[in-house]
């Protein structure tokens, strides 16, 4: 390429970069300054032809015609381009020991079931019962007593209450820790599920051979006064798939042993599981402040 | 920020880069690595909040929702942000003399009418006559004869016949250049006009006290055997808006003089415009070969 050309490009650049001089907002100029100019990095560097500019219109048109209020490929293509994670992670700086976030994801739903202590957020999901233990507390060790704490996970099927049609609520609820910070309650033994496939995201990753598959994992979302939100995942030690998962939202601290009793095991409350096999794990959580 | 925040997002980035390492097409593979790298600069580089991140996938969305058959405001997004002009820049490196490219836009429709040479393209549509005449050459200054001359533009009112509901065709029309590679046809005086602005792209341009109007130009597609098409516009000179046409398609080569001709001044081919006041241009296009 020559010098010229390179000029050219530069020149161009710079004039749409200049456009948003005048912007009001100064956050609003620094972000549109900033895409301007990686997007335009992106087709120089790459010499993206105007067919492959014509497939990437179709691409987003497609996304936003499968986008829907129960459908959001717009997520998922942030979520397996790694642009979602990345956002928690700037968002989320390490502070001491903190529990570290993930991804969100587009299942949370609010208005959950309140459960006591010690009680089930199954709500009736098919799965293997499992005991989820453990503390809130602050970077200091001190128990946070009151803290929320939303749960939600998939079933047994790999599908979440709100991809079914039939309004259903289960494996979903919030409880809140105890004085001594402590919570207890049944769930269900996650697996794991792909993310939805059957459109442009999925179409993607089957052209890159990628697995939609995600890891096995229990969502948690943990609010208190002063506190940073922590929104969370804990994910199956030995799961297969901790190394593929497809929105990259593993974290090595998160990954968690999910303890396997067999049948007859005797349970922590005493529960009559009816002779089934349940699993345990212990999960303790710890909160930065709001403004470290 | 510390080393080791960097360190992590650094890290994130290489492992979803090194996700599409499997993908069996090495260009899909190339756009991909590219495209996650830049998109990850970017949140890192501004910080992007999440919520930030939630409202880019709402204007998404949205510029998805709007998008059908007649409305393409994914193109009026990556017009408005230089992409598509970067994208033609790239693809249409300066060749000798030859005459400049810029952009497509959503407007061009296939199946124009055939006009005779000196004919009217208007078809009807309200504007000024106006009288557009030329060569198409090589780089080598010989005629290139029966060149395919496209040539569309929006008519008085702002707007192009495909953007009326009732299937009307005007202001389009296509010719061959003669023997000595001239062309000669009456059309109508461009005037500027806005994009499409009643959607999340003119929201955008609103935020940002960015102008939705585009320059006042005429539009040309010229294909022939064995030469590289050429796609372009002619700008007119002495058009306030040169300077900040809103999808950056104005290059100096393309602004060229239209002559205002009062009423009564006599047509070059004897036409009777019943008084009314006619334009002149003269556009000499030089097409370079397919593959230099």
């Amino acid at each position: 390429m020559t010098t010229e050309q390179q000029n050219r490009e530069a020149r161009l650049t710079d004039r749409v970069v200049a456009s948003f001089d005048g912007t009001p907002d100064p956050r609003l100029r620094e972000l549109m300054r900033s895409l301007t100019r990686h997007l335009h990095s992106f087709v120089r560097e790459v010499r993206l032809t105007e067919e492959e500019w014509q497939r990437a219109i179709a691409f987003l048109t497609a996304t936003g015609h499968i986008t829907d209020d129960r459908r959001q490929e717009f997520i998922l293509l942030s979520d397996v381009l790694g642009v979602s994670m990345q956002t928690v992670t700037v968002n989320n700086e390490a502070y001491g020991d903190a529990t570290e976030a993930t991804v969100f994801g587009p299942f949370f739903a609010a208005g959950s079931p309140a459960v006591e202590q010690g009680g089930d957020i199954s709500g009736g999901a098919a799965g293997e019962p499992c005991w989820v233990s453990g503390t809130v507390t602050d970077t200091s060790g001190e128990p946070v007593p009151g803290a929320r704490i939303e749960v939600w996970e998939a079933d047994d099927d790999g599908f979440y209450d709100v991809q079914y049609d039939d309004d259903r609520v289960a494996a979903r609820g919030h409880l809140f820790s105890d004085d001594a910070g402590a919570f207890r309650f049944w769930a269900i033994t996650p697996t794991p599920y792909p993310i939805p496939h059957d459109g442009p995201v999925g179409r993607l990753l089957a052209a890159t051979a990628r697995s939609p598959m995600r890891a096995s994992h229990l969502h948690f979302m943990v609010t208190a006064p002063g506190m940073r939100t922590l929104v969370t995942h804990i994910f199956v030690r030995g799961d297969a798939l901790l190394d593929s998962d497809s929105v990259f939202g593993v974290r090595d601290s998160l990954v968690k042993d999910f303890t396997s009793c067999p049948p007859g095991t005797p349970t922590p409350d005493g529960r009559d599981l009816g002779g089934r096999g349940w699993s345990r794990v212990h999960f303790d959580i710890v909160l930065a402040p709001r403004s470290p």
